[in-house]
């Protein structure tokens, strides 16, 4: 007699952009006419670059050719795309080898898959607020949870748990918050995690929208983190390709945990992906060659750029009327204080009727996340600039 | 302090395919010069279709222009494919509401996956031998595992366990024995499913191989199947996308077990999915989109009829000196018995030695596959017809 997973029933109702698009429809409902405007997207708005474009074209061209065609490839990865992230880690001062780097279908999956290969009766430290997938993919693992609390005293940056956990799960700059760590800050969890043995996955997605280089960009920046951490990063929020699916993961050899020989867990996170994954899209990798091109790094440069001077919009602007805003810098996300004591929704609310943007409200994050509304970056210019003017004209403070 | 999950300890070692390149560049260096042929390849290897072609061409475009461009897609898949799929199955009869439909990258993820909605306790029922995945998903969940023998004595099909399980795998038609089950087969384990309420698993990957009506193409041809079966496929055999991956999976409304309302494995599959899944790639969607179009579904079963007259010129040649030769019809595998009384590796290096043809050994995919080896109908033929040819002319039997 077939059960189910019964850790599934104690996830939390996953309904914050369900509601959120419910009380918009009810809003326009009311006010037909009415065209509102997104200040909520978590998602990549632009058109790839040129040169990637070229990248993608070239991989399906390859498929209609036989001598070109290929059909599975590496479940690690191409091998050419890896030694790529490998010199691009290596211009960063970090080496690594080719077989610590693991091609994936984007940071999601692997930031949920990646506690697989640990003991399940680990407990993992999460911050809180954060991005979702941690705390979920935990639940359903069945792993109990401590939450590092982020809040305005400590600008939103965690610290080490004073209790002794086995998986850190840590995320900068910082979805939701835009909180970015500095060096030193990382620097506690690594000295945590060799301490007490424990390992930390790091989520480095928007490392690339970190532009002052008083901020790490990997871990791997830190001394000793090779020891203790995972690193998952992705093309998506840095390329583009939040729909073409590309990421990465570094599992470094000389990651060891007690009572395991060097290259362990390396070999396991091999084994779990050669056993249940079956490679990135042959096509999205093509793509990935071409933005780690030079070519093709300066282009989506410009496009981090151009969410940035969207940021820097949303930041002056909300800033210059008196609100509270966080992040907004090296990240594309805003994390705004709800004026006047006001709850997240309450605040979405009064948004969403006085000025007619939709928001996302920061206690889908996470109890912590209360009291406060994550803003994006990622939009047309010329819609964020008019989010923010009508909520400079007709927001009641 | 950080543990390892234990249950990858007890993995069997995964040395099939780099022992068959061992034995195979060892035999090279030994014969300098000499030209192996390959009847080993798991994996497609002519060109995609032009239809198929112009789809991902299609969905490369798209996201060069703002107008066009597209981020993050449902994690269930593009609703546009996901109700041609349900057309496509509505054309055999079959009625599946979308929702019941989940866009993949490969059967392969989902085959691992998909047991994880379910209680961990649980006794899995598998065929030996079988394709790999089944078996080492399940040790590394932790999972029970009943095995089911095929042999020439069952025809290599399956019968329902003597004992109570949770879930049973299927595959049909067959990797690696090319058997294909009748729907009487299949209704059996249907009845069994029912009777002792375990959910079937059935891995139809390589069901537009079926040429004779007389075998079905999906599982829920059977009567009662919607209530205890989910079905995965996948466009990778199918269109040649190994490479691009696609597949899909069905979890019915209907699918019900013991405590559980109306969809709610649906919604726990839609649970996992959203949570730790990020959809396929958006170009490969494009692709499958026009894969199902008329054109493109005839084009790739002229793909399909090509590797389906590999199959043929194998089974003839072989069967005509004296070789007894399973499958190759309905299904692009061929599963010889070993002559002699050799094994599966010591008929593998005969045939390398006296013919310079690549196999694949039998005993990889279990137990009950020693004394068989594993043909593949996938090639160009030309190299087809020169492995045939140098086994007619160089096997000494």
């Amino acid at each position: 007699m077939a059960t189910i997973n019964t850790n599934y029933n104690k996830l939390p109702a996953s309904y914050l952009f369900s509601e959120i698009a419910r009380r918009t429809k009810a809003f326009l409902k009311k006010n037909p006419g009415v065209e509102v405007m997104k200040l909520s997207i978590g998602n990549t708005t632009e058109a790839l670059t040129p040169v990637v474009i070229k990248g993608l074209s070239q991989g399906v061209k390859k498929l209609a050719n036989v001598k070109t065609y290929t059909g599975y490839g590496d479940e690690q990865g191409n091998i050419q795309l890896r030694t790529e992230l490998a010199s691009f880690y290596k211009k960063r001062g970090i080496d690594l080898e080719v077989q610590e780097i693991f091609i994936s279908d984007g940071a999601k999956p692997d930031c949920a898959n990646i506690p697989s290969i640990f003991g399940q009766d680990g407990v993992v430290a999460i911050s809180d607020p954060a991005y979702p997938v941690y705390v979920d993919s935990s639940i359903i693992a069945g792993r109990k949870i401590v939450y590092m609390e982020c809040t305005q005293e400590n600008g939103f940056i965690p610290v080490p748990p004073k209790v002794k956990v086995d998986l850190i799960f840590l995320c900068s700059p910082n979805n939701p918050t835009g909180a970015v760590m500095t060096k030193e800050q990382l620097h506690e969890f690594v000295d945590y995690a060799r301490k007490f043995k424990a390992v930390i996955i790091y989520d480095a997605t928007y490392a690339e929208y970190i532009a002052d280089k008083r901020f790490p960009k990997s871990i791997y920046e830190i001394d000793g983190a090779k020891k203790c951490a995972i690193e998952i990063n992705s093309f998506s929020k840095w390329a583009g390709f939040t729909g073409v699916r590309l990421g990465w993961a570094v599992v470094p050899m000389d990651l060891i945990i007690e009572g395991t020989e060097r290259g362990k867990l390396n070999s396991l996170w091999n084994r779990r992906q050669t056993t249940m994954f079956n490679g990135a899209s042959n096509i999205a990798q093509e793509g990935g060659l071409a933005v780690l091109s030079p070519k093709g790094q300066k282009q989506c440069q410009a496009v981090i750029a151009y969410y940035m001077n969207n940021a820097r919009i949303v930041k002056t602007g909300l800033s210059k009327i008196g609100l509270k805003v966080y992040g907004g810098e090296n990240a594309p996300y805003l994390w705004v204080v709800c004026p006047k004591g006001l709850d997240s929704w309450g605040f979405f609310d009064k948004l969403l009727k006085e000025t007619h943007v939709v928001s996302t409200p920061g206690c889908g994050f996470g109890a912590m996340g209360e009291g406060y509304l994550r803003l994006s970056s990622f939009g047309h210019r010329e819609n964020i600039k008019k989010a923010v003017k009508s909520i400079q004209e007709n927001l009641k403070l």
